[in-house]
């Protein structure tokens, strides 16, 4: 890029920065006043893109231009909060701006929305400029519709998940076996990997799990983990936890792993885009970053699961498999039962109660999380070259069972910090809404989305103690007027959004026996 | 849509509302303290979208969270500039903020994402939302990219373009032929509308033109009329004009005619997308809602200019002629010389000058302006059931050669209020700098985009004096040190903009005769 420093002397100069308090989330906003001098000299209009320079950093931001000498006045540029941030100056540093020249790897991104294939190189600069959050959000959602759109071939697929690793920071544990595991999610409750963890770092595996809060969920297992202990950790702090530990349970969010993925998330959220080439791209490239060798991953199929029949299933898993090895990471699919959530709690509190249940071997901990989290502490034990095929699951059975699971879990809250959460007396919302059956039957359906967005009107998973407790399972004979499931809040209005959701639709239908739909997936 | 006042009593509500002075263009954005009550009871995220009510009236808004509440307090919902005017309520009115249902077109948006082909309800769906302000700019480009990436098909384009014109007003003049002409665009210069309207209006047609502010050139016809007489006419004014004077040149923006472009072309733009389908949309949508029955189009080819083959011209034709058929609008496609600026002046003021030149009949006058201007008009008169094809030329010729054609453009001035311009002594910016070519030779290139850029830079269109003399045309020879143009602004640092350009590449390519590009159109 050119240095108007010297080109254009004057032009945007004299300006000093200011702070505008507003979270435009992963999009870097600069405001201007109308009456700028820098305005009227280059031509800025609303939703120019323009470069910020300050102390010798320099981002790319989309210009709003502004009326108010409040907000900005003619001699100062404001920047939202992520862009301040960037430039790690003080308020009031000085500071000038410039039309930006487009980040690079625009003519890429143009032919990619002509539904050219793009190469390795076209990959790592555009998910470069994404990483460094030079696209727009209009240039974000142009690169991942015409993405979706176009159909990545295989390869494609294999250089954006390259890209996006190489976007940001790689975890190196000096390890030659390092485990994780991930589910595509959309089961509500799944929360396997808070026991699969201790029971494989139990076993001796290297397992250092970062994972995300909750997106669209009602609690992912960073949340859940928070109601235990504290899973904010520096690196140091977390190295230091899975040197002694063999594992950990804390959120990725802070260690720059796959920055990029963040930030196409931003855009793909809200098309509620998903596709396999896309899943794929942001699922491996955090693994990657995170270090793992050796990943197990839980494909559930279900009427309202992502993946919705065995065919489908099957071709995800030959593309995870494909991209997989071409980035030489070792990858065993798991396809599961996604007809219902998994478990009873839907909700951070809930579903670390059932957890602590299940590490307890309490009786009334949920047999379906146990049996999954089971199977899938087996198949990571299996990489271990010591282990035959087959008798992985007796492995983690002994030790659960045996309570050194429990140990090793106790072992990681107090490293990462406990925060006393008591199990037998969780702190569950205490306005309650109990939902009945309206009639006689057999439970035929329990529907993932819907149940999950009652939790999440329920407050979950800011409320730690919201969500749903569910009372009930697919088979199960229920009489009318019998509770399906209670919902907890702590909030008049949240409770109150939750009972609107119900009443249009309860999220269990019921029925005979025969309409039970039916998966057929290795138990 | 629910209505929230009645099922979730006290949510969102007890709000006052604030303008921030925010420019967004285009996309509405709410602005809510991050303390604020719904934020946390409604579990509203950065980028949320929001429906906004207040005295009846709803919006939808993409939310950007506040943190200093200074720009908005926990008790206030701030809207950005657009979104205030069509809440159209004053500051502190009550108004209350809810979680927005999706759009009802959004399912149809993502079969357009997953390319499938949409009907003609789809598109007045989409097309409609759009027009409402209802798309996040996420979706906007969404839309726009998928569209682009599966090539519409004809019908779909027909489907989209009547959509467009049913996203807002439509005006009727009340008779059977109403003409108008446009140009695809992309040629400095090219002001033939200002010949052309007042040349058939004295003929008697009716010809009613509303025109658009340049959006990248350095003029639109709004622009360069603006300089002459007031473009910002009320509805009725303009009615009045027509009807005594069988023309106007009035600015369409105030008009409410096809709104949804406008909306598509804040995402186009950026994306530099200008696919053949969405350009026809775009074009003939602004048309027949404007009213008219005939239109003449002009498609300029040439190496810089928008279409740069003859092929490519032939397609995009058909194209214009099919939707054009379907929507019963009579369209007559005339191929141009697209290889260089038409006229000698680019910027509003210079661009005045030598239409005024034109209408005097001024030996000085552009030949080109002149010759194109009359061979338009010319078609346009044909429209008229009494004139054979190919005698409109020379009817056109003899109105402007009588004076006919400047006594009408007089007469239209005078009614739309004249700004008093004196093109003999037209007031152009005072700085000049004069480009002179480097060596002997023929002038066998003048990069349209480049020479657009330059006039641009110089203060074009907002600074009305500014622009570009071009003193030299294609074939010209022309001696080392000789005047090639003369850029005219009003402030030093535009100049140093323009000068900068200029330097990097002057736009004007020299050779051999033998070097010029030939185009072969009807002249």
């Amino acid at each position: 890029m050119e240095t108007p420093e010297t080109t254009t002397p004057g032009a945007g100069a004299g300006l000093t920065l200011r702070r505008v308090a507003i979270d435009t989330w992963r999009e870097n906003v600069a405001y201007l006043h109308r009456d700028c001098a820098v305005v009227r000299a280059e031509g800025f209009q609303a939703l120019s893109k323009v470069e910020v320079r300050a102390n010798g950093r320099s981002i790319l931001a989309t210009l709003n231009v502004v009326d108010d000498p409040a907000l900005v006045g003619c001699q100062q540029i404001g920047v939202s909060e992520d862009a301040f941030a960037q430039l790690e100056v003080p308020e009031g540093h000085p500071a000038s701006v410039t039309q930006a020249e487009p980040p690079a790897s625009i003519p890429a991104l143009f032919r990619k929305i002509n539904g050219e294939r793009l190469s390795r190189d076209d990959f790592h600069a555009i998910v470069g400029d994404i990483a460094r959050h030079r696209y727009s959000k209009i240039e974000l959602t142009a690169f991942v519709v015409a993405c979706n759109r176009s159909e990545l071939d295989r390869e494609e697929v294999s250089f954006l998940t390259e890209a996006m690793v190489a976007s940001g920071r790689r975890l190196d544990w000096r390890e030659s076996l390092v485990v994780d595991k991930h589910c595509i999610g959309g089961i509500p409750g799944n929360r396997t990997s808070m026991l699969v963890v201790p029971i494989v770092a139990a076993y001796g595996l290297v397992f250092p799990k970062t994972s995300s809060r909750a997106i669209t969920s009602p609690a992912g297992t960073a949340d859940t983990m928070e109601v235990l202990a504290n899973v904010e950790l520096p690196f140091d702090r977390l190295t230091d936890i899975v040197r002694d530990h063999r594992g950990c349970l804390a959120w990725g969010g802070t260690a720059d792993l796959s920055p990029a993925d963040d930030v196409l998330i931003s855009v793909e959220r809200p098309l509620a885009l998903d596709s396999p080439g896309q899943m794929v791209a942001s699922i491996l490239s955090k693994k990657m970053a995170a270090g793992a060798t050796h990943l197990v991953l839980d494909i559930p199929i279900g009427p309202t699961a992502k993946v919705r029949s065995m065919p489908e299933a099957q071709k995800l898993r030959r593309l995870f498999e494909y991209v997989a090895q071409r980035l030489h990471l070792s990858l065993d699919v798991v396809i599961t039962d996604g007809r219902q959530p998994v478990g009873r709690g839907i909700g951070p509190a809930l579903e670390a109660r059932d957890v602590m249940r299940v590490l307890e071997n309490d009786p009334e901990a949920p047999a379906d999380l146990r049996q999954k989290s089971l199977r899938l502490a087996g198949r990571l034990i299996e990489c271990s070259p010591d282990v035959r095929g087959g008798q992985g699951y007796a492995i983690a059975r002994d030790i659960l069972e045996s309570g050194r699971a429990l140990s090793r879990m106790q072992a990681i809250i107090a490293a990462q910090g406990s925060h006393g959460f008591d199990h037998h007396h969780p702190a569950l919302g205490a306005l309650t809404l109990e939902v009945p059956a309206a009639t006689d039957g057999v439970v035929i359906g329990i529907d993932n989305l819907q149940i999950a967005q009652i939790a999440r009107l329920a407050g979950a998973p800011k409320v730690k103690g919201a969500g749903v407790d569910l009372l009930c399972r697919l088979g199960d004979t229920v009489r009318a007027g019998q509770v399906l499931y209670r919902i907890h809040a702590d909030y008049p209005s949240d409770l109150h959004f939750a009972r609107h959701a119900v009443d249009r639709h309860c999220g269990i239908s019921l029925g005979t026996a025969a309409q039970i739909p039916q998966v057929f997936v290795e138990s």
